[in-house]
């Protein structure tokens, strides 16, 4: 994409109505734009993120075994009312009225739908295991939305409902998202901690929450050291084996929101570390909760009607963004991890209208864009103090740097965004650096 | 993935409540549910379909300059009293109040929306041409919702919009959509076929429909027989190419609905052909109707003010779904294109349990999953008439169909679901024609 027709609004001043760094640096670089409070256009650049990072947790999902389906936002109320959360919920739901004067919502959540579709088509414990996810587009009326995409209104999340005969196989559905979870976050570059949770309006037995570290984060954390140097990648099993030991091992070591912590606990471990941490994901256990009153019941080996044990898992994705964003940034700008970067090389042309300068990045540009490499091309007519500052603030992880001076050397500059290391190279060799 | 733990809930009787062939057929196919009137979820077998279309419009749109963001589905009901457009709109426009008593809507199109964005951002006629587009949830209450996703109240659509400072360049823009929508629906195969149309509430001076031969069409068509041989992706030339020619072709030759039709008009052709047809596109040129009352202005060469000439451009992305199927299809169930299919081979184990059958498809199915094929095999425990049943009613491009006898003569079978044609192949010859 050259950058000359790219659909880019970024901002030079900081604006003033946001207080979170995430914030600030979306909308100074031109990701998002408020519509109405607590509901954000993504432009360009945002939309290229988000779908990154929504490309990652269905990856993960499908690999757990779970299948994609794709619920619509408006429900019904009639469906709350069968598991006794539509008074529940309160002024968070938004409720509609439509012109036949049936009372509509849009959903936040999806236990109640995906429970009556399980019920309808899911007659045999034959066809269980199974897991359903969507990717969705979700409401909640916050009081006082703000921080952004962060505690937005109108936001996306994926949300996954396992359905199992029993507790045992509810178990080991609850420990493939455990699992796909973590992958997820670590794809993400992210260091994503589980704490055991409070299960809250959803209900239920086990619930962990997914916490990543980030100087800026919104809660304060407690944590064993180990949980630093842990590669969970490495360590991750295959989805299929027994996930027992992996759940156990990463169950045990400990980790505590600082409601939860507390420091005279004997089993509270010497080497703690004390960071900041947002929650970008949730899972629960809840038995049956919700196939109890919605009668989601199969048939079981012996013929007679079993309710099915479930459990829900939500990551929210366009969250995400925002807290990558606090992971991740200095006081230049936003710096990308390359799995979700919107593009992976940006090209700063030093002189447009140089001719071999121009030539040069041409020729780059199109040897990139042909082995499938992301290039954000900055073809701009600006002066280079502006294009350095606007690379380093839409935080792209490489900078391919071209003009006449290192042209004469037969040279272009290659800086990484994430350490500032610069390297001067030939042509050839960054394009070879940029394309294995 | 295997049919044994696919998420496939297939119905063997008609549903009752199914008027038309396509809303039957998704039923039947497991492709969705209802889950209030007018309103669906997706499962997965349509929800795979549903990406597919998706991702061919999308690419058609960056194709043609187009640059993809996304906006919200509620809106604020100010931006639409800016254009004057919250009252015109009457009860399809779904009205919402929320916690704070503001007046929002879930948006029907987002022409206020993104002229907001676009006045907010662009300030010189430097940064134009700009067309933006999302792929994005929709919502018009129609009193009576019928004949499934193809009037349904929530609703997926692509909608472009185009900003240009003058009618010459938002010429060019119309003619950029224009060919991008014969491509799209060509590509789909689809026979798509533009008509001269009015603009109704979007307004505007210049429009066009696209409606899609259908035997089971919504509505009567005439046009000159030529159109039946014409091939839009031969045809068509490069987006930065003068379109002028192949606009001008394209727009010449007769098509009418059966409401604007005059058999009697002489410049009605003799080689005339009737049929049915359904609309899955339509694009507008409406100049300033929408930067006028919202003074989307940019400045011009002189430094003046330009309010910009718009254009909008919509493709119905789910009705398109149920509009494929009612152009292609036959008794025994759904043909799907190749371009779009959910997956392209359904592989048919005639005997499970038999070592050397299961052996073949266990190696086939690794073989063509290897190879990025997908693959639907039903390893169920069924009747091969059943399975039979099935893979037509789901209408995958290839049905490769392996049993013991076949085997024993070192042969599969290959059945081409369009045509019925089958023939007899090694299992290497099989696995080479369908990875090829």
């Amino acid at each position: 994409m050259r950058m000359s027709a790219f659909f880019l609004p970024t901002l030079k001043e900081t604006p003033t109505e946001a207080q979170i760094v995430s914030h600030r640096l979306m909308l100074r670089a031109g990701m998002i734009r408020q519509t109405s409070a607590g509901i954000y256009s993504w432009l360009p650049l945002g939309w290229r993120v988000l779908r990154r990072i929504e490309q990652i947790v269905r990856e993960e999902q499908d690999a757990a075994g779970a299948q994609e389906v794709l619920m619509p936002t408006i429900q019904s109320a009639d469906l709350w009312r069968e598991s006794g959360r539509y008074d529940d919920y309160g002024k968070e739901m938004l409720r509609i009225t439509d012109r036949h004067e049936r009372e509509m919502l849009y959903g936040p959540t999806n236990e109640e739908m995906i429970t009556d579709i399980f019920r309808t088509f899911v007659k045999s414990y034959r066809q269980l295991p199974l897991n359903l996810y969507h990717i969705q587009w979700k409401f909640r009326d916050e009081i006082r939305p703000r921080f952004g995409v962060m505690r937005g209104r109108e936001f996306l999340m994926k949300d996954a409902y396992s359905f199992d005969i029993d507790a045992a196989g509810a178990k080991r559905s609850y420990q493939a998202m455990f699992l796909a979870y973590l992958r997820t976050f670590a794809r993400m570059g992210l260091k994503a901690i589980p704490m055991r949770a409070d299960t809250g309006p959803i209900g239920g037995d086990l619930s962990h929450e997914f916490i990543i570290l980030a100087e800026t984060g919104e809660s304060g954390v407690f944590c064993d050291k180990q949980w630093l140097d842990l590669d969970v990648l490495a360590e991750a099993p295959n989805h299929g084996d027994d996930l027992q030991a992996f759940f156990d091992r990463f169950t045990s070591i400990y980790a505590a929101t600082d409601e939860k912590h507390d420091a005279d606990d004997p089993s509270t471990p010497k080497d703690l570390v004390s960071a900041r941490g947002i929650e970008v994901g949730h899972i629960f256990y809840f038995g049956t909760k919700y196939s109890k009153p919605m009668n989601a019941a199969v048939a079981g080996p012996d013929g007679e009607p079993v309710l099915v044990e479930m459990g829900s898992y939500g990551i929210g994705v366009s969250r995400l963004v925002a807290a990558i964003i606090e992971a991740s940034h200095d006081e230049n700008g936003i710096i990308w991890p390359d799995a979700v970067a919107p593009f992976k090389v940006g090209l700063i042309n030093l002189k447009p209208g140089d001719a071999e300068t121009d030539r040069v990045c041409g020729d780059l540009y199109a040897g990139l864009g042909a082995s499938g490499v992301d290039v954000l091309y900055d073809d701009r007519d600006e002066r280079p103090g502006v294009k350095f500052a606007d690379m380093d603030l839409i935080g792209l992880p490489w900078h391919l740097v071209v003009g006449p001076r290192g042209l004469k050397n037969g040279t272009v500059e290659l800086k990484r965004r994430a350490t500032g290391a610069r390297e001067e190279l030939s042509v050839e060799a960054a394009l070879a650096k940029l394309i294995a």
